[in-house]
């Protein structure tokens, strides 16, 4: 791990001068864990189980009495410094000691009340608003992370194949979220990766139905999308099924999507752009009539966060040329308003060849 | 609930004129559920299932389409209006519809991003940061609210009996942490208010030790800390317990404690003061000679948050006058290095003569 910790420094450190900083001010989880190997978890929106310091010579990790112990097991590299008054009062002394003149932090991840206590008490330190820094790092996956996604997504596969071969008639799409929950979190899954959906019949028609007490149907489709988090790393899968007969309209619908993700899969390479792989998909709907009813974007990256970049979407920001070891979810959707809707999402990796898929589970499962 | 809300609506705008705001922009998820009863929840520190805008004569709810229906349904009295390229771009065409001048806004919940954005969309109105102003209405509970925390609670401690009665000896701390939160997200929970604790032997001394591979041993104490959130209202419990022959540290420091909670319980009336409350336990811990190995506040406030005001602590930067309808928890605690802990959590209201516990379960379960 040690050697993995460091060559990542070297990198995050060689964006300081581009963006003109000597410290950067590391908040947001998922960096801090990538940086330093620290898995505390912030417990909510305005609170922190620590930030990094990162210098050009100096690794701190600032945290309280609460992590002290697990932080300094986890991030060997790192000097571990317990504040006992919140971060802000003691930063003043932190930074004189790595001779901070221009501090970067991650404004996504600064609250305006945290940044005035800060600014308040920083009086010779320049704060510089950074965006993406680590984030950008954290693009194109490393070997080892990308087993860890792989084993993120097998304990997701391996609880939902356990719950088909359990279904009980006539569950509803509550029961059925939490029975998805409870094989991944009793395999090991530290959490889900986000809240399970079960969305059947008509539900299935909204892209983030939240699970209800509608009831499973014969005949009906029966969308889940569901993911874990396992060591640290996230999954995200979805797949729609049909008890008993598939009616035409299934039938044309799952087909139609089946297919344009087949196309987006294909088109996956190294140099392939990120707007293109939403296309592919995109414009085979619209061959089949079924573009107006694929209302979100193609995928996202996948990694120690749920949706990290790049995005593939034709509304974007940016349009990225793929790399070799990005992870992304390739999840085309069609939805019919008051009939329901398929969505069938695998993850792929961007290898030399073009894309491997991580999922072992079938796309087709009736 | 319409009256309530209503209420609560009147009393939110009481505020604006000594904030100097005429719009309040409402972000924190707690806040949004009290004075609009919609229940959306934000599933990470950049993500938002809407926000509030509440000027003197309008009631705006602002979302995406992900939560329309639902804001639709919860919020009755708001207008909902679904933004399609983020809030920061629609902010001024629906404030210009509010005639704000003066826009307050949350800024513990506003990232420097998100204020650099909408700060740039908006050219002719004051952004005005605010703090407390829903939270400070929150501090006293209406009765229903009391309702759903002594449900949520109740909710926790039948789940925690069940667990006791089917307790498996050689059961691990990260085992027993799930089998408790299993049973509470069987029953309804949403969630858990927070990850539970289950600590054992030593690990007991780390007042937030994270469950991990440690077993269950006889004579050791085994502290416990759990909550459930249910329609919406947080609940939280600690209790510790000693499977066969207590000894005696254990009976000597449990006896302290208890006697610690007590002593708090009965100093609560309105008009007494949250520091003298924690001085109540605290001062017969030292009496106890125990006083240095307490070393956190004696309680918080719970409700839709599972920390909120008031806070029972020696350090606490506000001493808060008890009112009717706090509820709060009184949780000494003392942990011994080496030895492990015993922490006991209650919750009490404030009522006009004294504190009524909110708890069925026994505070000596051995």
């Amino acid at each position: 791990m040690l050697s993995q910790i460091r060559h990542r420094i070297h990198n995050i450190r060689q964006t300081f001068e581009k963006a003109s900083i000597d410290t950067l001010l590391v908040s947001i989880a998922e960096n801090r864990m990538y940086l330093s190997g620290f898995t505390g978890q912030d417990t909510g929106f305005d609170e922190s189980a620590g930030v990094l310091l990162i210098s050009g010579d100096h690794l701190v990790l600032a945290t309280d009495s609460r992590y002290e112990i697990q932080a300094q097991q986890e991030a060997e590299d790192f000097e571990v410094i317990c504040y006992k008054k919140g971060l802000a009062k003691e930063l003043p002394a932190i930074l004189e000691k790595l001779g901070t003149s221009r501090l970067g932090f991650e404004r996504r991840r600064m609250s305006v009340s945290q940044y005035d206590m800060i600014r308040e008490q920083l009086t010779s330190v320049e704060l510089v608003p950074v965006d993406n820094l680590c984030e950008n790092l954290r693009e194109c996956k490393e070997e080892v992370e990308i087993e860890a996604i792989r084993k993120s997504l097998h304990l997701a596969e391996s609880a939902f194949s356990d719950f088909l071969e359990n279904l009980e008639s006539g569950m509803n799409e509550a029961r059925a979220a939490w029975e998805i929950e409870r094989r991944m979190r009793e395999a090991g899954a530290r959490s889900v990766s986000f809240p399970v959906i079960a969305a059947f019949s008509a539900n299935a028609a909204l892209p983030h139905a939240i699970p209800s007490e509608r009831l499973m149907e014969n005949s009906q489709p029966l969308l889940f999308d569901w993911g874990a988090v396992l060591n640290g790393y996230c999954s995200d899968i979805s797949r729609t099924i049909v008890l008993g007969r598939a009616d035409e309209t299934f039938k044309k619908v799952f087909t139609a999507v089946y297919d344009a993700q087949q196309k987006a899969i294909e088109a996956v390479r190294p140099g392939a752009w990120t707007k293109d792989i939403d296309a592919a998909a995109r414009n085979h709907l619209h061959e089949k009539g079924l573009d107006e009813y694929f209302g979100h974007g193609l995928g996202h990256g996948v990694g120690l966060a749920i949706h990290e970049a790049p995005s593939l979407s034709p509304v974007a920001e940016r349009n990225v040329e793929l790399k070799e070891n990005m992870v992304f979810t390739i999840e085309p959707g069609v939805y019919l308003p008051d009939w329901g809707g398929v969505r069938l999402e695998n993850m792929v990796v961007v290898r030399a060849n073009g894309a491997e898929v991580l999922n072992s589970l079938d796309v087709k499962l009736f």
